[in-house]
């Protein structure tokens, strides 16, 4: 990587780390240091509602046939509702183990639970690491004292650290709404670097509000907000067995629940819960494994939004774009080549694309010359570049958010067995 | 790159290199330098059929919504029957060229049945490389005849150089078939290293036999020796709007034509073609950009061949799976999840993961240990690993070739403007 790049992604990162810390009332977050595979850093994390009535819980979990053992426990709990906690370990995913994996997961939620004095079956789950192995009980319950200790009302950043497998830094998000009971929070941590792409892929999502809402409502906006955030990004269009967004709402604000999705405070909630989910997805691109660049692919004038959504991944997880990208070679021909095959409809003659506001091929021709490569080149050379497809066939569009694909891409997949 | 993994990719192309040469009866090939983008190499090949009524003629195109101006000229004239001659040039595409490419692909036909003496109609063009670049027709010109003087019976290694872009070898097979009247042989020459997926891919093959076939018989082999052979493999999931896939026939071996696809002396020569272009196909593979290594995948038990040919790809395409390769790490957990998502149905207590002949995952459960790990990391250091996933589903099954993603995929394709 050429020092231009290596400050390229470095400056990507800064614009992450420096967050301010946020609190969310009704909620605590803590983390230790288990050891359980990673030494010397954060793999434990817990996050506890401190409403002795518990959470509405909502989740959206990955679609991979092999689901994770915690995966399968999360899900069947929010079902039961209500949620009091989340347990969650990085290094060992628990995934492909087997009826040993399932009762592991349900006993890393018993540790939590006696520790916190709160029923088993309202603590969640969550695990992230490599798939195969066994999670090791002894330093979950050897360190759940510790864990316990460490719950703070600002404990999000260390949670968030916590959470990290290829992650080079860590990602949290907020967002306030007026409701009229007062104003709410919302906040969130995330993990996700590679095997990223619709459907959630290795992504651990946590998000907590102390707002009152219906588990209904929340199951409504939790869906619709990871259809737009989430759903919306691909780094390697690899997705896991682990992937989980699960959503707390304590109702510590004290607000009437919100039982009416078409109501202006749901609305407001459902707007606000996709700002933060959406900020934390971009994060995750950000931070894709090698990444230095952040692209974002705006298809348009589509039939509909699947066939502009199917041309925008196709384009994103292209490793021929992607390279392109890296090497800051404004390549237009592998990005139509990519279209082209993606499946959907399309004419050429009514394709265009554009490169920011740089158009470099209008309605099936390309726009040659001297200054147009000189241009393209210069918005190849920037952190983040917008492209633009437009079909010329509908209303529809679909906007994806990719990363580049670099030799710390393959050189971090090269050597870490996840 | 280590010592050992260039080495490695060395010997995969030694293997490749050391290839006899052949001879088709009644066709001619040469090469020479246009100099039209590359220097100091060939770039512009012919194939000439001597016989006078010319060749049945059959093709396989790209199926990209952009398809290059030539593709196009092939299929319009394939449809006319008969063709006596095929000029390729590498380096620019002709792709995405609008009318004034359609009008040069017209014109570089031209231009050789010129100096061929033979219809305008019976040339077919075939071009590689940059998309969106105009071919320039002056070098045509100019070469030409040199070009014709270098047409030979033994011309295949130089027309098998002179199409190569980004390959590091030149890719050349051929086999003998016993009809009754004689045995004939079949040869061909191949280009494609990335943009190569199922489909085709900037895959260039030109196949030639002496046997006599009639043009539908001709077609019928084409497709199903293309479908098992080509859309096998994949590089990076990406393909081109240039794949072209010709096949001629002469007869100048003097046999009573092919006529019936279910005779003895079609299923012979059907048998033969697949082979070859089998043979050519893997090894595109092998020369997949910067692959060190090649990774065959057998998925079996599945409940039809569609589904098995689907997780096959989605193992075979994965930017994980790939890299995991390249480290030498059998990390198995990337390949079950892969297939997990490949949205195939499976039902994971069924199936079973074989390294060579190493179960590592049997009926949904781990087989751990030192010895197991230890094994699977000998297999994993070989050039060649057979990769067997079984449903138990069903009885249908699908192999995919694909090679490793390694630091000079990236290096490969962040610096060529393809």
């Amino acid at each position: 990587m050429t020092h231009a790049r290596a400050e390229a992604a470095e400056n990507i990162k800064n614009a992450m780390v420096n967050r301010t810390p946020f609190i969310i009332p009704g909620f605590l977050a803590g983390a230790v240091e288990s050891g359980m595979r990673y030494s010397g850093r954060l793999d434990l994390a817990l996050i506890s509602a401190q409403n002795p009535a518990g959470c509405s819980a909502a989740g959206v979990f990955t679609k991979n046939a092999f689901c994770a053992a915690p995966v399968e426990l999360c899900r069947e709990r929010i079902k039961k509702q209500p949620a009091r906690a989340i347990l969650v370990n990085a290094g060992i995913a628990n995934a492909c183990t087997g009826e040993d994996g399932k009762k592991r997961a349900v006993e890393m939620a018993r540790i939590a639970s006696e520790a916190l004095g709160i029923p088993a079956e309202s603590v969640l789950v969550s695990s992230t690491g490599v798939i195969g192995m066994q999670v090791e009980l002894d330093p979950v319950s050897r360190c759940m004292p510790d864990l316990v200790r460490s719950l703070r009302p600002d404990g999000w950043g260390d949670a968030a650290k916590a959470i990290m497998t290829t992650d080079t830094v860590p990602k949290i998000a907020n967002t306030d709404v007026d409701l009229e009971a007062g104003t709410v929070t919302i906040g969130g941590i995330a993990k996700g670097s590679g095997m990223i792409a619709p459907n959630m892929a290795t992504l651990l999502v946590f998000a907590c509000t102390d707002a009152a809402v219906s588990p209904e409502v929340l199951d409504y906006w939790t869906r619709a907000a990871a259809d737009n955030s989430f759903n919306c990004i691909t780094v390697d269009g690899d997705t896991s067995t682990n992937d989980s967004l699960v959503v707390l709402a304590s109702g510590a604000t004290g607000n009437q629940p919100i039982t009416d999705i078409e109501s202006g405070e749901s609305q407001a909630f459902g707007a606000a819960l996709t700002s933060v989910l959406h900020d934390l997805a971009i994060q995750v691109v950000m931070d894709g494994e090698g990444a230095t660049k952040l692209i974002e692919i705006e298809v348009s004038g589509a039939v509909d939004r699947e066939s502009a959504r199917q041309i925008a991944f196709t384009l994103a997880n292209s490793p021929l774009v992607k390279t392109a990208f890296f090497g800051q070679d404004a390549n237009w021909g592998r990005i139509i080549a990519a279209a082209g095959r993606s499946g959907a409809p399309l004419v050429p003659e009514r394709v265009s694309l554009f490169f920011e506001d740089l158009c470099v091929f209008e309605e099936g021709t390309p726009i040659l010359g001297e200054k147009v490569e000189q241009e393209a080149s210069r918005i190849f050379r920037q952190e983040k570049i917008r492209v633009g497809l437009s079909l010329g066939l509908g209303e529809a569009s679909f906007t994806a958010w990719t990363c580049d694909f670099s030799f710390d891409y393959v050189k971090i997949n090269a050597s870490y067995r996840s």
